[in-house]
């Protein structure tokens, strides 16, 4: 892997057992000599919950993701917010990310600190401290290049008003929002997006330089319906695009049409390119593709392969990298085991995590699949309650490793996860930054 | 305030703008300096989403819980794992706590590195490399006294096995958890109870020290019902405890029995104390108390003071201290504004965010009330969907404060938190060790 961005300071950086996850016991170590302490998830000496990444699945999805993009032409600036982890920004790089995709100015600074010098906030740009910081970043890093989103005229002036207070050195690249009706942020008429691309072309502070939208959160899972809703609102965003185009809103030399999540991104990326008077560059903006899940994303992936033709249907998908593993702590009534992870170490917002091993030590040499009608029903801070047949073969002491769903709210419960071989040795630990 | 724990690393530990709700363009200064930076939380110069607690709310709150608890004769224990900060847990000495609860070994070593001496860990210990820092932290800590939960023989045995491997220095000390059919850990009846209680007393490594369980779980919010359940959960915590006593299982010299969250403490305080040939130390865990907040627990409160007579019924009841603001980015529909706070900055497990305060700059001098029609109806990952009147006069820019549900699940999202005088000027911050 191409050391494509500046990690020396996180590898370089001491961890000690105050971050949960790092054995009790062990002297505090600079974090890239984790790798080397030949630690095993499943052999006694490494504290529980543990949220693991393997790195035979994240390789897999780096190199899936390449190609289902580099197939469809589109480019790729991968949502850092899922991760906020500048090592797997680094590894999304070198396998060919455009980009990196933030969600706030703070995930913005995060990124530039570690060398990524194109970014896309898909966020309104607001505030003093936020313009100021945005305004200082560019000033010094000539070599950035960062879009973010207006979707309203207010905002345009606000952002007008606190860049001039800080002299900007070069003018701000802004990405006009396309919304729906019903849905977060964004125009919601094509008359509203056409009288702020004229306002903001008639900026003296901003440039507009390209369309974006948002179809993730309207999927319903019925790819019929789902099919229809992303190519209606990619005719949208062309419709705007080729209107703004024709009256010259368009600072240029290129021109960004982007939009796309990990759980319809085939037809953001089939449907989204199209001809303008400039270069377009169709920007894809997925985030959770590359640890992928258990759950949601998991079950969206299956409508991706089942619209993408007969060679994405033939090929494996995405592998779901995230494990959470956690201990039976006690198991007070015959179909009930209480596991020690809790909303503390696994997403719970979409769906509860799903057992997927179990492991024994003395009796398993590697871990074996968890029965499926082994159910996670609820989580407490620190607790979940796995329900079980009455006569299932699982004691206190036993190891139970769930698989997630929505990967981004596992990883901002971990200031550090170990990445794993697929025997559970620890290879590695990847350092968030929430 | 007595320097009750030993908080200089802290103090001293470098902040910066890699850290959420530090001012991006401020340079690197020691956590222990922010109070004396002149940061104003309504000025423009802070980024937001902030979480800020109000110092006056958290006195209060330290020195209502004192007054509730001497009045009672119970101890307090306070749950750190609400906040998991060990500057508020020298707080809560201070204010006259007996120790602090935690929920996992992590949490204990956490406790013991800032110099807490007694923590009950309200949980099972279990696993390995647990076990084997609990007596690792026995040995180098003569001075500490660590209770935790057993409720099963099978754990019982683990412990025994894996404290066996490092000779511990001195003998482990355990509560004999009680539960509650379909709830969680503990044991399910009287009889399991006994028998696991027998065989603590004739461990060669595990002291029985007393008797745990926890109420929260099952309450209803129903004061009367709720009342009966907590009443007789108590009694059956009195029965097992004469029971272990009249059979010589208590290890002594003192006994302990411990229940209590922050919903229906004011019972727990009330029935738990009893009478046993050994003094008896009756001691109450609720973490949530100490901010309070502005949902369930502030729902749960007004039972409370109706259950607790006139005197504290007449009396001001514990007050929000955790807010988080957040800036309305975009104003998309008349009746709905989107705000810079989403899944990662605020509560949203038990109830969403409570709008409290509004503030536009130029217009206010101080926040003012937000109307009560205003309602947080969804968050994602980084927004929040803020629902209100079509003509209400708020605008993209605008500061929106809002008390949150549930303080536990804020303070995981927040590696450190302002703290705010009545004003919003910075006094200080808080670090948090999740």
């Amino acid at each position: 892997m191409n050391r494509i961005l500046e990690l020396d300071s996180i590898e370089r950086e001491s961890v000690d057992a105050s971050t949960k996850g790092f054995p009790h016991a062990a002297p505090p170590i600079p974090l890239g000599e984790i790798g080397a302490q030949g630690w095993r998830l499943l052999d006694g000496t490494l504290p529980f919950p543990q949220a693991v990444i393997k790195d035979s699945a994240l390789a897999h999805n780096h190199a899936w993701m390449r190609d289902f993009t580099q197939a469809t032409g589109v480019s790729l600036a991968p949502h850092g917010k899922t991760t906020m982890a500048p090592q797997i920004f680094a590894q999304q790089l070198a396998a060919g990310a455009w980009g990196i995709t933030v969600a706030t100015v703070h995930q913005l600074a995060v990124c530039v600190r570690f060398g990524v010098r194109r970014v896309i906030m898909a966020n309104q740009l607001l505030g003093e401290a936020a313009v100021a910081e945005v305004v200082r970043l560019l000033a010094s890093h000539p070599d950035l290049e960062f879009y973010f989103l207006v979707d309203s005229l207010a905002q345009l002036r606000a952002i007008e008003v606190d860049a001039a207070r800080h002299a900007p050195s070069r003018r701000l690249t802004a990405l006009l929002e396309l919304g729906v009706a019903g849905g977060r942020t964004g125009c919601r008429s094509r008359g509203e997006a056409m009288q702020l691309a004229s306002a903001i072309a008639a900026s003296d502070t901003v440039d507009l330089r390209g369309i974006e939208c948002y179809e993730g959160l309207q999927l319903s899972g019925d790819s019929a319906r789902d099919a229809a809703f992303v190519t209606g609102l990619m005719a949208a965003v062309h419709d705007v695009a080729l209107a703004c185009d024709r009256e010259g809103r368009f600072a240029g030399p290129s021109i960004i049409l982007s939009a796309g999540g990990s759980a319809a991104f085939d037809i953001v990326a089939r449907e989204l390119p199209t001809r303008l008077s400039m270069p377009v560059q169709a920007i894809l903006r997925s985030g959770c593709y590359v640890t992928h899940d258990s759950g949601f994303y998991a079950r969206m992936l299956e409508s991706v392969k089942a619209r993408s033709g007969a060679q994405w249907q033939a090929r494996e998908g995405l592998r779901p990298a995230l494990e959470v593993w956690s201990q039976v702590q006690s198991r007070p009534e015959a179909s009930l085991a209480i596991l020690t992870m809790g909303k503390r170490d696994a997403s719970f917002d979409l769906d509860m995590p799903r057992p997927q091993w179990q492991f024994r030590k003395g009796r398993d040499a590697r871990p074996r699949p968890a029965p499926d009608d082994w159910n996670v029903t609820a989580m407490n801070d620190q607790h979940a309650y796995l329900r079980i047949a009455g006569d299932a073969d699982l004691r206190v002491g036993d190891l139970v490793g769930c698989g997630i769903s929505h990967p981004c709210t596992t990883f901002d419960k971990w200031r550090m996860l170990f990445t794993v071989d697929d025997d559970y040795g620890v290879t590695g630990a990847i350092r968030t930054y929430f």
